[in-house]
C-alpha cells in the first residue's frame, strides 16, 4: 500500500461534471488500495472573481490589513472546492473529508499573498488515511502564528501538494494538470518537441523559471529539498485509464540521478519574451559600479535576470542587465534620473524587442563544449548573440526576439531533442 | 462610548457597490466614537449557488460526513463577503479585520447545517476593539470541539449577531434588512399597516413563527434569553442619514416590559398559508389516542402546530391537528395506513385549503375579552372558525383560506392597529 497525494489545477475543478471525474479517478486510485491525499485547486476562474471583487472595493489599499482580508477572501476558493470534491467522492460511495490548511495545519510564516509553509503537522490527516478515507487538503493556504489565514501566491497549490507530501512522506505526488508533461521545449514552437519521461528537479527549476510553466518553480524547490517524486500528468485522459498505465505517464521529476535518468546532455529548450535589456553606457569604471547600479535597482523592488559588464575601454565601461517588461519604464527613468547623474555615466539604452533562449541539461555538467555548441548553431543561423549567462546545467543567450523561434527550432534539432528517446 | 453590533444581510451586502454603503454606513457609527462589530452575511445568492453545486454532485447523499463538507462549503460565502467588508472599510480610511467563526471562536455543537451556539470567546475580538479596529465577524457558522466548521442553518446569520452581542455585553444589535421594521401585519395585505417603535421579544417570538419572516426566530429567542437589544431597521435608507435619526429608527425589540413599550393590547395580526389540517374521525375514545396519534406522526418527523382533540359523543371522538403544506401527503399516509387501522377509527379526512391567522400581544396577559373581540370580529364577517388555539399572548384560529385578507384586514381594524402611535 502506498501514500500518494494528488493535486488537480482549478481547469481540472472548473465545473461539478469535471469534479466528478476527478473523483471517480481519485476513487480508482483509492479502490487500487493506496492511501489518498487530494489537493485541489480553487475552481477555475473563482480566484480572478474574488481577487477582483476586493480591487473594485479597494483599488489602490496596498496595507498590511489589506493583504491580510484578501487572504480570508482568496482562500474561501480552495475551501469550497476541497468541500466539492469531499462531497463527489462521497458519491461514489468513497468515505472523504476536506480540511482547510488551518484545520491540518499547515503553518506559514505571515507574509500574506505570499506566505511560505514552515511545517505541516499530519496527525489528523493520517488518523483519516488510518481509518479509510479520502483526504482533501484545501491548496494554496495555511495559518500563520497568530491564527490568521494565509496564501501561498498564484500557483501555490502544487506547493502545498508537493509540502503535504513531505510532510507525510508521500511515495509519490501526482500533479494533474491541462498539459500531459513535461516537453524538451514549447510543442506549439517546435512541433517535433517530446515529452519527457523523466527529468531531473534541477532541470525543472531551470525550466520553470524560464517559462515552462507547467508547475510552480517554489514547488519543484519543496520537492527537491524534501525529496518528493513529483509527477506531471493530463488530467484529461479518461478517468477510467488503468491505472498501472497512468501511474507511469507523464513526466517524472526525480532527484535521484541515475534513477532511469535520460541520458541525453542537453533535456530542454526554455525561451521567454518576458525579459527586456537596458544598458548604462560610458561608466567611468571603478570599484563599487555594479553595487551603485544594482543596489539602486534592488532597492525600487526591480528584479534583475541577466547582468553583463564590459571590459573597461579608455577607464569607460558598458553595464547591461535585463528586467521584466513590466519593470522597463521604471527602471529606464531610475537609471536616467538617479543612476547616471551619479556616475557620470554618458548614456541609457534599452531594448524591449528582445528574447531569452536557454538550454538545460544536468549533462552539460560532465560535458565540455555544450555551450560552444550553442553558440555555433545561432551563428550558423546568422542570429546575433547579445548577452550570455551560464550556470551549472543552464547556458541562457539574449537575442532579437523576431529570431525566437528559429533558434528554438535549430537548437532543438542540434542537441537531437527531436529523436525518439531511447 | 457603547459598544453597537451590527448586522447586514445578504440583499445589503449583494455587489460591491452595496458593500461599500454598509462600509460608508459603519465608518459613520465609528466615527462617532462607537466600538464596532459587525456580522454580513454572504453576498445574496452565493449560498444557493454553492449548494446547487453540492446538490449537482450528489443529489441523494444525506450522511454526516455530507453535512459536515455542506457547511464547510457554505461557510466560504460569509468568510468571503467578511474580508470584504473589511477591505471596503479599509477603503474608507477605517482600520478594520475579518475574523471567521473558528477565529473567534464561536462554538458550537457538531449538529451540521443546524449546529447551535454553546459560547463565544470574545477576547480577540475584544483586543481588536481596544486597538481602536471595526471587528468583523463571519455570520452563520461556528467551530464545534473536533474543529470542524458547522453552520447555524438558513438565516443563521441574525442569530449569530445576537450571540455575539450576548457574549459582548454589546449596547445594542442593529440587524440591518430590507424592511424598515415590524409592522402590525404585512403591509402587502393591509395598506393601513404601522410601523411598532417597539416590541417584546414574547410578542416576536410568536410573530417570527408565524410568518413574519423579519428575523430568524433562534435570533430572538436567544435576544430573550440573554436580554440583547436588538432592532430591525432598513439598510436602505441613505448610509448618510444622521446617525442619531438612525438609532431610532426601525423597530425595537425589547425585554423589558415597562421600557417605552407600546400600550395596545394586541400589537399585530399574524397569518400564514403554510399549514393544512388533518383530522382523524369517529375514534374510540380511550385514553392514549393523542399519544397514539401524535407520537407515530412525531416518529415521522412530522411537526405538529394546532391540535384539537372534541368532546367525546357516543364513545367516540374526533382528532384534528395541523401540519405544514409539505408534510400533508405523509401524514394522511401515515393516518390511513398506521394509525387508523391500530385505533380503529372511522376516517381521515384533510383540508389544504385553510390559513391560520393570530393576534399576538403582550397586552392580551392582563386584559380579558381579547379573544372573544377576535371572535365576534369574524363572526360578524361571516367567517366559520375551524379550529382555535390559545396561548398567553396569542390567539390563533384556522379559518377557510379565501378569508384570510379579510380577516387580517377586519382584525387590524378593530384592534386599532391603523390607529397612529400615541
Amino acid at each position: 500500500m502506498s501514500l500518494i497525494v494528488h493535486k488537480y489545477g482549478g481547469t481540472s475543478m472548473g465545473s461539478t461534471e469535471r469534479i466528478t471525474n476527478v473523483a471517480k479517478r481519485v476513487a480508482k486510485w483509492a479502490r487500487a488500495g493506496h492511501q489518498m491525499v487530494v489537493v485541489p485547486s480553487a475552481m477555475s476562474g473563482e480566484t480572478n472573481r474574488l481577487l477582483a471583487l476586493a480591487k473594485e472595493l479597494a483599488p489602490s489599499t496596498q496595507s498590511e490589513a489589506y493583504f491580510r482580508e484578501l487572504d480570508m477572501l482568496a482562500a474561501t476558493g480552495e475551501q469550497a472546492s476541497s468541500a466539492l470534491l469531499a462531497i463527489a467522492l462521497q458519491a461514489q460511495g468513497v468515505e472523504s473529508v476536506s480540511y482547510a490548511g488551518w484545520q491540518v495545519p499547515i503553518r506559514t510564516n505571515s507574509a500574506y499573498t505570499k506566505a511560505r509553509i514552515e511545517s505541516i503537522d499530519d496527525e489528523r490527516v493520517r488518523a483519516d488515511l488510518e481509518a479509510g478515507r479520502v483526504v482533501i487538503v484545501t491548496g494554496f493556504q495555511g495559518l500563520d502564528e497568530l491564527g490568521n489565514i494565509t496564501t501561498l501566491g498564484r500557483g501555490g497549490s502544487d506547493t502545498s501538494a508537493v509540502a503535504v507530501a513531505a510532510a507525510m512522506k508521500a511515495d509519490e505526488c501526482l500533479i494533474f494538470t491541462d498539459v500531459d508533461g513535461v516537453y524538451t521545449t514549447d510543442p506549439r514552437v517546435v512541433p517535433d518537441a517530446r515529452r519527457l519521461h523523466t527529468v531531473s528537479f534541477e532541470e525543472m527549476l531551470e525550466m520553470a523559471s524560464m517559462g515552462s510553466k507547467v508547475l510552480q518553480i517554489r514547488s519543484v524547490e519543496f520537492a527537491g529539498k524534501y525529496k518528493v517524486k513529483l509527477r506531471v500528468l493530463s488530467s484529461f485522459t479518461p478517468w477510467d485509464i488503468d491505472i498501472n498505465i497512468e501511474a507511469k505517464s507523464g513526466t517524472l521529476i526525480t532527484f535521484e540521478e541515475d534513477e532511469n535518468m535520460e541520458q541525453a546532455i542537453v533535456s530542454g529548450i526554455a525561451f521567454t519574451r518576458d525579459e527586456t535589456k537596458v544598458a548604462v553606457l560610458g561608466v567611468p569604471d571603478k570599484p563599487g559600479i555594479a553595487y551603485q547600479i544594482l543596489g539602486a535597482v534592488a532597492d525600487a523592488n526591480i528584479e534583475v535576470d541577466m547582468i553583463i559588464q564590459n571590459i573597461s575601454k579608455g577607464g569607460l565601461t558598458d553595464f547591461s542587465f535585463t528586467v521584466n517588461h513590466a519593470d522597463y519604464a521604471k527602471t529606464i527613468d531610475l537609471l536616467k534620473n538617479v543612476v547616471v547623474p551619479k556616475l557620470g555615466a554618458q548614456e541609457v539604452v534599452g531594448d524591449t524587442k528582445i528574447c531569452k533562449v536557454s538550454i538545460v541539461g544536468i549533462g552539460m555538467r560532465s560535458h565540455v563544449g555544450v555551450a560552444s555548441t550553442m553558440f555555433r548553431v545561432l551563428s550558423e543561423e546568422g542570429i546575433n548573440i547579445q548577452m550570455i549567462s551560464t550556470s551549472e546545467i543552464k547556458t541562457s543567450v539574449v537575442i532579437d526576439e523576431k529570431y525566437m523561434e528559429l533558434a528554438v527550432k535549430a537548437l532543438h534539432k542540434a542537441f537531437g531533442l527531436d529523436q525518439v528517446q531511447a
